[in-house]
């Protein structure tokens, strides 16, 4: 299997609901250093899993629209804990759906894998993996 | 796929026995860097893996009974080298039985693996993977 | 010169008030791994710059006073932007204060200089830098 | 699973045909920081999963091949783009080759599975991972 | 003393003059990941050193005269071996002309230090620092 | 000034005397990830600080002989605490007097300044650094 990974990162506010979350309750905010990792089984024509320059854009395009912004205030995530691990499959969810609507060309047709992992700290790091739908 | 990753730290020494090690026979020592992946296929009703911070404390607990210690007087491990390998291993099972003794309470139940990191320099690092039986 | 440095991080969210901040006049949030490095021209008797266990718990008390905190509502930091560079400055003015107040003991009165560091992204931090009055 | 990662680099010129690359198509370079995982189900009965002096040794000498040179000139390669992906391949293709030749002893026939990643830069890097045939 | 440093990378290729670079006379490649560190004494009004955008665009800007080429054939080099250290340079004094022609804007007429730092590999750096003439 | 700095790691045991010390004054131990800084105020004819070579195979030689031993019986050591701080002025000091010795040939010569960083951790390192006589 092969795989490439781009790296970004996005700066966000936002609160926890629950009790679990101690002073986490409180509005607080974090940077993510976000990774996009994309998979291939074969290698395309060009030698390549998909247009690492496409990817990077793809990347910055999706992280764009959580950028310094309060997600509290996001409709997208009405009602939600935006926890890493849910914005690692959010991010996840909005990166598959450009692929597969061609965001990184004819090349996207042949990824079979994608996982996302947020770095919250030196300490803490969560992702989502899953298949490619073909 | 969810994973959420805390890092945690040991310091050790102890020495290995068999003519491949080389000068590492000798009395010597070591800091991990200890990385913790708990994995889970949904995230729970607060929307994550499990609570960060019970994670980072039983992370914390369980090396806690390793650290400053010269691994070569340890019970638990008469008769074995404890190889970055091993320890990555014996830091699973601990781990691994704390999970199922409740120690991330309830969330620990929806668990399905845990994946073990010990970095022992910035040029080597060992891991052990595998599945949580429910 | 010795320095002996410890790591810690905080979680906050904040806005900036001027147009050269751009989209970062909206509230958003950061994580800041942050490095306190001291200072002393000889180790002290026990062969240390600093008690590090003191300098690793004075670091979280300081810390702790800004994580899971919206610092547009901090008094302290009232009228002011609260860029990395202003807060290394903060955290540093409050690390001094302790140290003078002799949070780490005698050994901090042989302190000479002081540096805070704020990692706010993989490409981007701030620092702060001053010598400590005797 | 049991991994033992060991880490080098590499430092090679090359030049890509084709336009998706962009000004990567004239003559330039890269430093690759390469992670070369060996996997095993088992332990050996040192304890290991493989001699990791002897695995340094081998990733050392199958970089060897590579390093200080210009990738256009290298027949192995010719009309091939070298991109990171492809260069993940070609290393694991020769550390597969030499494993199987008994480059790492008897421990060697143990190993089940191996991935070589490079770090092109802080924001991108790419793998290849396969199983060893027995 | 404030530092606002800002991080990018190029990739480029180049070759050097004379024994004591043994294999590396040969046409070879480098990333070079590059910090680029502003002081300043004071914060501006707005509390800042410097405008981290215009920064990060100012970097790119000049690495991009650099990227993707074969450094053996810059005239601006001719005659020079452009090791590590020496690129810290040419870089330093690029960005220096660049601040000291508004690039920054009126904030950079604030700053009295900057230091240029390229990381070759995990294992090397090398770096040039000097103040700014105001 | 220019700077060049090379990576390499020691492995090592050891105990500390003194109440301040708490758990570690148990025998334990370390992984040093070690930094050494060299600095000259003009490159070379060749065009750098040092030939890197030479200061790799410097710092590996100077580290071999604390490499896998425990230092409570090393008689250099007698009657001190090995702290980190302490052994990187311990290392600095051997660096120094081989660079004297000629080490580094004659462009050891015009080096003026060397830092030597020990990293015992992801949340802590400690450094000594000096001018070097001419």
């Amino acid at each position: 299997m092969f795989t490439v990974c781009v790296r970004d990162h996005v700066m966000i506010a936002h609160s926890f609901r629950g009790e679990v979350f101690g002073p986490a309750q409180r509005l607080h905010g974090a940077t993510y250093v976000v990774d996009a990792e994309f998979r291939r089984r074969q290698l395309d024509a060009d030698g390549v899993v998909v247009d690492i320059g496409a990817a990077h854009a793809l990347l910055k395009d999706v992280l764009g629209d959580l950028n310094f912004r309060n997600l509290d205030e996001e409709e997208a995530f009405a009602g939600r804990n935006t926890t890493t691990e849910f914005l690692a499959y959010a991010i996840w969810t909005r990166l598959a759906d450009h692929v597969r609507s061609g965001a990184l060309g004819a090349g996207g047709d042949g990824l079979c894998g994608l996982k996302v992992t947020l770095h919250e700290s030196h300490v803490a790091w969560a992702s989502f993996e899953a298949d490619l739908p073909r």
